[in-house]
């Protein structure tokens, strides 16, 4: 679960001499909102977003219509990208939980990845989402319950043991402080082609612990 | 692992006739990108996003800067929100891989939370990614160990008897098939307080399994 | 044939204080292009014109299309008027060839008029023009001759006595330097109630002169 | 005194293909507020002003800057030029009063001149109020006397008999309806090299007229 894993390889990239005009259009048609800039070998230059697009200051000759159409038909992506040195990038080889982490805090939704100084790809919270997705065996049909367990060593494994006790398969497996219960954990197990009942008759027998959702997904 | 765990709940929404000028105010100054449109009752009317924003066609009588500005001036928020028959929306009781669903095959980044038809939160891409932070114990230090495993029954309850046998305790469990190896599944673990060395000679021994990544974090 | 005779007698005036987008409109409801500015006591402090509402320049915080809305709605005419001591005015009493001439020089349109520093008309190229349509009796019906004359003294009455002396009414008489031969000079006069030809019969007695356009209007 | 002697020959021109953009910035660098356009042949095909690239109305599809400047620059002055047929224009051997009458009654400042259906010219106020300063004869030095007269034949043949009577050669001659007396008729002559208590000696003997105002310019 790593970055590298995660992310979109080979990304659109553009030059900075092409007219922002030329660079929206481009985003539009690929329906993309996140287009690195590059220079020679790849090396990042700067980073627009659609939002970068629309926060750029100007200072205007005129309000003439046409004028100020002239004005911005000028302008190219290196006039009004954000630079290379204040653009947030990741390594290849960091985990995705450390994206998501520096996604959250800076409140942005897609970091350059790079290696040894050249860009390799782009990591998107829509990659991320997927990569949750997936943990979660979203796309799997099967039971998912929800226990809650004392937040202790060897609970968990209480609860996979269970399980596997039965001989029943593990499509996933996660779990998260409770946010309903301090000094609780909350784990989510899915489990693949076993009735329901069957599932919460030998789960409710774990010691200390308490289903607290179960739905068949 | 609920929307309604975290969702935010009282989220900032306004009424249809306010000026869309205001609206991108305070969108812009509460450093939101979404706004619930709601009326008499919290019922939702609408969902406005920054993207919503600009795309809306319009009509312009002229050219002139001040009659475009008139226009748009006049432009209530109602009348450039999405919908509601065309707003994708969540249950609070949904889970949060069902909202990742949504916005990963959607490519929206925000859904409003419903109970019985009234707005109860909104849930963003931001709010699952914290999520995935949570379930990955982001901001707990520990060593993070990513073991490839058959996918098959009882692979994961061999790891996690291993670990707890120790008397380890796990900071955070979860796995996806592998991206390097069809046929495999990578289960990460993050585990407190144990010197990694002592984590990968215990974790080496487990059969079958192999582990393709150690970090301390 | 001065200002206050074909100045426009209390124009349309506003406070500094009302946005530009009101002006503007307040400008086009009332199709017209030119706006004086005025303080108490109807002092002048500015003046707008359609041309000057597009040439401020303007220095924009964002390329946002709601931003630049709120910014150019928050504008003041106070803010964009051309300032009192750069308008060109001219005094009631002034004579319209002396509007005339600033306006050609200038290249503007619109004088606001002063009676002691006091606002109490505008006069605009289209005053003027109505102006120089009477002085031609543009709307009366008549013979239009025009004769080419030496640029010396004497020319004009020899004219002017040989139409009186048939007992026929000028409805309109002037002259310029002719465009075509230098030192010669051309005057126009229009008379009513004549046949074409016993006009240009009678004239061409007139010795030294030439008729060179003859036409019923 | 015909369009032809007063009309700027030559004027620029454009083809119906360049962008609006362009054509804005050539008006604007040749400081000319209006500009035909012409197909092969010079036979007009429309007329631009600064006023009309401010009227055409425009479908959006997109309050997007960068989409609103990409829309906008593909726009061609064909897109926005009011069409031949909807031009008014003039013959080059209509008079200047014709000019001004139609400039009056339809509230436009340029008409472009034809001959046999081929642009040879344009005519605009400032042409035409320089006709009138010359008329005027604004730009010499003399003596400037209103007289007023009762509306009837012979009226102006005193006055230029009694200026010439004295040897006097008149720079400038022209009258109209009296704005303050119905049944009058105000002239003013313009008289060079003689002193102004001289004329005004002379002019109060001719009976039945009245000297309203006299200035040296």
């Amino acid at each position: 679960m790593l970055v590298k894993d995660y992310m979109t390889k080979h990304p659109l990239m553009v030059q900075p001499t092409i007219s922002v005009v030329e660079a929206q259009r481009y985003m539009g048609e690929n329906n993309i909102r996140h287009l690195p800039i590059v220079g020679k070998g790849k090396r990042l230059l700067g980073l627009v977003t659609r939002q970068t697009l629309l926060v750029h200051p100007a200072t205007l000759g005129s309000l003439n219509v046409w004028e100020i159409t002239r004005f911005l038909s000028d302008l190219t992506i290196g006039d009004v990208m954000v630079k290379a040195k204040d653009v947030i990038t990741i390594e290849k080889d960091a985990t995705i939980e450390e994206a998501a982490r520096i996604m959250v805090e800076k409140k942005i939704g897609c970091l350059p990845v790079l290696e040894e100084g050249v860009v390799v790809g782009v990591i998107t919270e829509i990659d991320l989402l997927a990569e949750l997705m997936e943990m979660m065996a979203t796309r799997v049909s099967g039971v998912r319950v929800t226990v809650r367990m004392p937040d202790q060593r060897g609970e968990l494994a209480k609860l996979v043991s269970a399980i596997s006790a039965q001989g029943w398969g593990i499509l996933a497996c996660g779990g998260v402080p409770s946010p309903k219960d301090p000094g609780k954990w909350d784990a989510v197990v899915k489990i693949r082609d076993v009735p329901k009942e069957e599932i919460v008759a030998a789960l409710e027998k774990v010691e200390g612990q308490e289903i607290v959702d179960v739905r068949e997904i």
